[in-house]
């Protein structure tokens, strides 16, 4: 038992701080014979890291991810696969002033409650930092996968951010990897939400978001169910995740609302096999895959970092006004969609290797 | 491992089908000296029970539980206590009828397509009946949090259902117990959802609800980050319910809205400790609990089972429509309210252990 | 993580104490479609049962075991299967005497000094029943390894017994069954062991033994190194039985007096694949199995519970020599042979799984 | 569930190849306040060090740790503490050669036959290099126990060396560390150990060894029944350790050879407890720890990489000669002994903590 670890055949353990030398994920349980090289899970890094663009921190680091063990002549071996993520550009000078202070909407008042020593630079353990190794652990997620089930495509975008929503009849999934958001929208829209961005920043504040992660042809039978449901899985995946306070699969809270003559996906028997009329289920029944999209929603609380002040209290009970400077997004959800897709490939490659290792390659057949 | 278990050193097994000749919790990790008698657990599952009033189904069986193991003379001993409840009153005559048919909405066509053989009698193990398993369980919880740490209540309630909604200006606990709904709220509300209700059972329809569950004087520090995080534990329990759809902490999906300016909640040194301006954060940060009251929400759809014709297919792929007879609640959501307080329950004891394990009694002092 | 449990994919937690109404195993993790019907799971408890012959206790009890979950007609569904025992036969007065004392021997004392609350009750949890619980899950498993591996033999038998011990030359795999002592050798032989036996237990004593588990026919490449070995593993399953207090593989502990020379088994390609031109390493090499008999050997201690007066202390410090009355085995050993091939049974298939989850069917191709 | 950990709340991870760039172990679950510098853990390490004598390898490497997370200013955090140890000097040349062949009494097979893909230089993730993770590992372990509970005193060394044993007369603590064989005799005793060892060196062979390895006041309580035992997971532990056939503890296999009347360890009451006659139970009772000395024995079988030729196979299947050159022990069980230091010291810290999470501090009085 390992409160740093998830999964279950797939099992990542993150380790490492803000502001410490090095941080990372041992990645247990990768198949044997997948094709891993460090560029691979430097691309997903990339699309993660602070200072691509104007609407993300300017902390300026490489991220270069280093493949320590586990991989051998550019395959992996069945044994542990650890990655490393060297700390370059820490500035710890930055953090000095917030050793006593318990910064509002932070992990600072809590770790302090709970372990009575923390390292505080940059947030330490808690700090965002953290995803960076996740994010990494995903690229092997991701290969291992195309080597199992090449089909399988993940892919997160936002749908919201503060009074901004996408809107689903325009829709386009091309669009995604070219503006600043990850938004499947056109780049007029993109401009509108930079502009609404950059506004916050000038009025020293910052907005919470609405990332979804969706999974394309996901193999019918995925998830162990009553206490290993791929939703209970994702659901933890997600809200693991600093600043989420809401997960949502398929219809999602709106489920409250509908009827069950509105709610339950009508079935049909395709050419492929078994066909629905819709997708409030999110791709999941009774905690198993459909062969439907599998579909995720998380949202993300606004950073609570800002140059705005806020009331708090130092270590000594006196009370304090804490503005927030250093290097901050004014919008966390950006960098959470990387970082959802990266959560998203880890559950559906354990569930497959689940599936293998409980089940086989046998299903019942339909038709 | 167990796909069947939850929890890290409080840990929870169910085992059981709906229409077998019992199901039941192995819970272990229930710490020694605790008062347990079969009675105590009793009270919450009569809460769940089917049959308790005509907002639920009509099935209607004692759910007695009994204790096989792990209880000596009225007291837990530290070994595995063994919970059963036979099934009494089973109707599979009801069920034949659904051997070759995937109702809509249901796990059916799922067990069937991971497993290749499926226990089709009222869903077998993907039947909302486990969910006594997790509530006689939640008893056990219940009684050992009142041992450690005697202040802490948990509570569930609904707080939406359809289209109705709680006004939350007339919050009122003591209410919570005095209607069929579970709803906080005076008598003419809850005729009010009553009628609602009724309604819609006569349109042989079924709604979706909102369960909120609110732990009060929950100590601060409990969690582990990052991947047992509070949040995380929490998320991932409610949404193994059946039928769940979502899950929030503290503001929860309208997070996504908030600027950081309204979502931190600021602190103030008060008599006893910290205090909060606000609970934007449901009780938790960095995954640790803050010692505010920590809130769920979780949305639980529609009942899939209604009298109205939906499409589908059998399993040799023929279209059929589906009508689901038999006895089942036009909204699952109401017996959903002393589900999600048992796994509030459980998650809670199990980190009051865990604390007790990982860090010992010592935690950081402020002021 | 649960202490009463055992088992990466195929997972067994057992409860139950020796006089509570009931004991049995939670069984997680049966691949789905496996045949299994309660005959099959009480032939090997009929094989542990006491009161078989007169070297084992006169505890009459019939130990049927039923299945309440996991199983639909006639074949298990990939949910949990639990097995139950019901205790018929519980004579509670025999052991009122013991409440305030601590036997030597036992875990009386350890168990007080742990928990502070014991079920003294013939031992409760800590009693050698509990293995009965095993038996039944070990028949699970034989019944899966047989769907999915139907070469593998299990197979356990006595090697030593205080002074005597078996002759290899003679060893004779037929008569493993037929005689008392499931020793493999012919009915002369049986006959001196039965009559050692019963001087002992005239002499108000009793002995320890030394059993032998093997499977023969395991598949090659069952193992997950580095800290689930299969040798590991097994260590573990065989230390965790009552009453032993040592484990070997192969060779054992007497590969500490071998040459490097001696120890290595030389390797030959054959017509079915490697051969092996002896087994000192008792069919595992770094942790994975060779293909070779994989081959355990376990001490048990002699039975503590003797009628010749031994020192010890009351709850209170306050001295008194103990006698121990009731029905016990004078050698435990003999008992301990269905137990040990239970739990070769559920670890070998429990790696069948994991290697078919981490691995899938692909295995290195040798000539 | 990961198969490169092992422990409950002390949860240890170890990773990397013989010839990878780095070795290490990912440390989760150390409390937090526990002092910690690298040089702490240099300490065991130096002592584990190839090179150190001219009884061990010559590889000389300084095996530097370094901590890249969990410890700030001097003390753990309570979050994964990473060490690292980089392999800097790895002579691959020397490896080559074995790529398509496989070393009799290796993994080299196995792993090959379980992956179909190895990394072969110096056996890779099979390597007894494995281990000086762990014995970095179980120097927090030791330092969390000193701050625990500082009495507690773990000391391993060799018993018996291929036809040598210790003489248990002359038995002295106090030699241990002053010879190269770990062993607990005088002078003399070391050096006619060091010539035989000596003689097998010059005729290319190697001999095996048993190591015990006590823990002293440790507190009664600790232990998990009935499947995390505290002997249970001390098997466990030392039977994942390389080239370990057997495990025993206290009386171990000769346990077999008594008679209940001399194997229990008869109980009186002394001025600090109960104190016992003898210790054949080697500290542990029904897997509970009893408080008296905990005592471990494993043996270690001879190294098998020996400059006499043994038969094996290539991976075509075509026969060859193997003589392994290279670096090598003659006997790995001198450097198992730290190995079964840290071992010992993971699974007694690990165990504390448990305790303290399921019961607290209440134990059971006697007197």
């Amino acid at each position: 038992m390992s409160m740093n670890s998830f999964g279950h055949l797939f099992r990542v353990t993150t380790w490492g701080e803000s502001h410490g030398p090095a941080l990372g994920a041992t990645v247990d349980g990768c198949p044997p014979g997948v094709p891993i090289e460090a560029e691979m899970l430097q691309h997903w890094l990339d699309k993660r890291r602070p200072g691509q663009n104007k609407n993300t921190t300017q902390r300026n680091e490489p991220d270069a991810v280093k493949i320590l063990s586990g991989v051998f002549e550019g395959q992996s071996t069945g044994t542990p696969i650890q990655l490393m993520i060297e700390n370059t550009d820490q500035r710890s000078k930055d953090y000095g002033d917030i050793s006593e202070t318990f910064r509002p909407g932070h992990a600072d008042i809590t770790y302090w409650q709970k372990y009575g020593i923390r390292d505080y630079r940059g947030g330490g353990r808690s700090s965002a930092r953290e995803t960076a190794a996740r994010v990494a652990a995903g690229g092997v997620a991701r290969e291992a996968i195309k080597a199992l089930a090449p089909n399988v495509e993940i892919t997160g975008y936002m749908v919201a951010m503060g009074d901004l929503e996408i809107d689903r009849s325009t829709f386009d999934w091309d669009a995604i990897g070219q503006n600043d958001f990850w938004i499947p929208q056109g780049p007029e829209v993109a401009q509108e939400w930079e502009a609404y961005l950059l506004a916050l920043r000038k009025a020293h504040d910052s907005v919470g978001a609405i990332v979804e992660v969706v999974a394309r042809n996901v193999p019918a039978g995925l998830g162990a169910p009553v206490y290993g449901k791929l939703d209970t899985d994702l659901a933890a995946a997600m809200m693991s995740i600093n600043a989420v306070k809401g997960v949502e699969i398929g219809e999602g809270m709106a489920a409250a609302r509908l009827r069950g003559t509105e709610n339950a996906d009508e079935i049909t028997m395709g050419e492929n096999g078994p066909e629905y009329s819709s997708n409030h289920a999110g791709g999941i029944l009774g905690g198993i895959s459909t062969g439907q999209d599998v579909v995720v929603r998380f949202a993300v609380k606004p950073t609570s970092s800002i140059l705005s002040p806020r009331k708090s209290i130092r270590k000594d009970g006196s009370p304090i006004d804490v503005i927030t400077k250093g290097r901050h997004d004014p919008c966390v959800g950006i960098r959470a969609v990387p970082v959802g897709e990266a959560m998203m490939a880890c559950v559906i490659l354990d569930h497959m290797l689940l599936h293998r290792g409980q089940v086989g390659e046998n299903r019942g057949k339909i038709g």
